[in-house]
């Protein structure tokens, strides 16, 4: 087990007809007015705006309004929105919706007071950070776990550039979770959101650390509870139980608990992998990764089949074989896994032609090398690409 | 899953020669003066008061000291300090130690800026509380996992009652956590109070809740992590790759991550009757466990074998007959273990009498009525300690 440092102070309220309590945590804090970010007409429709709004409306907290984050947002959102806090005297941001938005709000509370453009804060300079602005969220789909982790993932499109700012700054301090108002979630969201939250249980299963049982338990219990709970919700998306479950499991998957003692904390390369498909492809972040996922483990788990050996016991009971023999049928499990749920496992299936393999891998290779159970150069990212294809 | 609010502020630095960093995280509040709160003579043996008093010279932060707190601490020690923290100006409580240490300087801290008598504190007026000292620790014994909740849990013994306070105020700011040093501990100290950690552990098991997979998975890991690392300590107490895992499983254990989704959040029966057992013959709490669990089980897992069925699975392998022979099957395997690292499992091997029993039996009852998966009356807490004998 390696030295660390565990800090998480986010208030997670959860459960039904929390959301209105998002005002009486603001009032705690005497705000007056709070920057509400969102994204599209969902949560116009599923009474979530209204739920969260009124509330405020009661306690006096004006609300001055952001909307129109996208999926994998960018940073001209948050350049927008910095600029109305810098302008104007809010005291909180109040992203409400999914990963997208909180990430877009996280950025935006770390740029408010940072005197340059804030996408220097993901290329390098987020050390440089004193303060954010307060954020109070009300999140409306669970996956990227952005409701309870200090990360902050946003693209650049001149760029081409899709990345991450991870400072202490931006945990949010509440994050309300009514897992009620994701019964509403259209079913690919819940299957890629699905394939995202085991991603990031995986990425730390996968990394090789040895003398962490506790946290690779946990972690097999998130990846088992998934492969239970996202058919359940294809049938029922209305199964309360089942979105309280999967939602609960999204914020336990990434919220740092699980890099406990693993010193490197996780091996991310398949959501780097990923990034570079959502940056030049637009494709959804879940769906990316049920392809690159078992392309990157089929690439190295013969230099190291003992963590995939050992998730094939745990995730899918498998017992028969030699180890590199049981890692492989793990991998294989899962890719079925993502089949069974209807996720793409191949570059081809997602559309990306075989001439467009050479973008991507030079895409990915600019923040070459990465990884940790392997360390991943150039060569190694485009033959990658290659098996995924 | 129940609804709940999620809630642990506290910062945990882990690892190896990591004690000195106390005087820089009191530093960055600006400290100038803390008490140092400990018990006997080991942190004068084992280097730790050295280290950490000329890291807080070297940062020029006056530590006025108070020793002497004993096991199950008493409210005369939290008296003694609540005195001087009122007549001097110290900014943070440090206590140097263990869980008895922890409980007196997180009552002290409580009752800093409390009025009346600090046992009101614990007698149900915790919601009193506005504020408290901060409190930043180093912990030489873990067990209790007093370094990362919100819990203090202290003897009057003029009233005859053992009891906790538990607010949000006295979650410890930071805890440092050297396992290192925990390889000194005496035998018998690491066995108890491993027994104290997988009875923190199976109280939240053992509770009835459903839909809660997730963090009954983490409880199970503990208990089969204790299950390894307790033998292996009794013959390697040096091995800190098994400190380690025995320190981070400890406040795993009991820093309220267990309890999310659970409801009415574990069902805490065996420790208040092992309480009883601490105050009138002062028994070492980890050894009182090691009875009374067992004995609680034994007495009502007829009617609801469930949870005790599933534990048995999931720690032991127990596989074999109907879920109730399942259930005793997992409870005799639990009190063979005790048995084989030297823990008793019956008062009388404490040397209990059985004259002693209904006196036992009046002083637990005083709490009555209380348990989650059974509520206890008098009645059936006399017949547990019957049992127990």
């Amino acid at each position: 087990m390696k030295d660390f440092t565990w800090w998480n102070p986010t208030i997670v309220v959860f459960g039904k007809n929390t959301i209105p309590q998002i005002a009486d945590q603001l009032s705690a804090i005497k705000a007056k007015s709070a920057l509400v970010v969102y994204g599209g007409k969902a949560i116009f429709k599923n009474g979530v705006y209204l739920q969260a709004t009124e509330a405020l409306t009661k306690k006096g907290i004006a609300f001055p309004e952001l909307g129109g984050v996208r999926p994998n947002p960018t940073i001209d959102k948050v350049r927008e929105g910095v600029a109305r806090v810098k302008a104007s005297a809010v005291d909180a941001i109040v992203p409400i919706g999914g990963g997208s938005v909180f990430d877009t709000a996280k950025a935006i509370a770390a740029g408010a007071f940072y005197d340059g453009d804030p996408w220097d804060l993901f290329e390098g300079k987020a050390s440089e950070m004193r303060r954010a602005l307060p954020i109070f969220g009300v999140l409306t789909a669970s996956a990227t776990a952005s409701e309870v982790n200090s990360i902050a993932v946003v693209s650049n499109p001149e760029r081409e550039a899709k990345t991450s700012l991870n400072s202490p700054f931006i945990f949010p301090r509440v994050s309300i979770v009514d897992p009620s108002v994701q019964t509403s979630l259209p079913e690919e969201q819940t299957v890629n959101g699905g394939i995202d939250i085991m991603a990031h249980t995986m990425e730390r299963l996968f990394d090789g650390a040895e003398g962490v049982e506790l946290m690779d338990a946990q972690g097999y219990a998130i990846v088992r509870s998934m492969i239970k709970l996202i058919p359940e919700l294809r049938v029922n998306p209305e199964n309360y139980e089942a979105r309280a479950q999967y939602a609960w499991a999204a914020s336990l998957g990434h919220n740092g608990s699980l890099s406990c003692g693993r010193g490197d904390k996780g091996d991310f390369s398949s959501h780097k992998l990923g990034h570079s498909l959502s940056l030049l492809f637009g494709i959804p972040h879940g769906a990316t990764l049920a392809v690159m996922m078992p392309a990157w483990a089929r690439y190295l788990y013969k230099e190291n089949p003992t963590p995939f050996a050992r998730f094939a016991e745990a995730v899918f009971g498998v017992e028969a074989g030699d180890e590199e023999e049981r890692a492989l049928e793990g991998i294989e499990r899962l890719e079925s896994f993502y089949r069974s749920i209807g996720a793409s496992t191949t570059l081809r299936e997602l559309k990306v032609g075989e001439a467009d393999i050479e973008r991507l891998a030079r895409n990915a290779a600019a923040f070459a090398p990465f990884g940790v159970l392997k360390s991943l150069v150039a060569d190694d990212i485009l033959e990658i690409y290659k098996l995924a294809y």
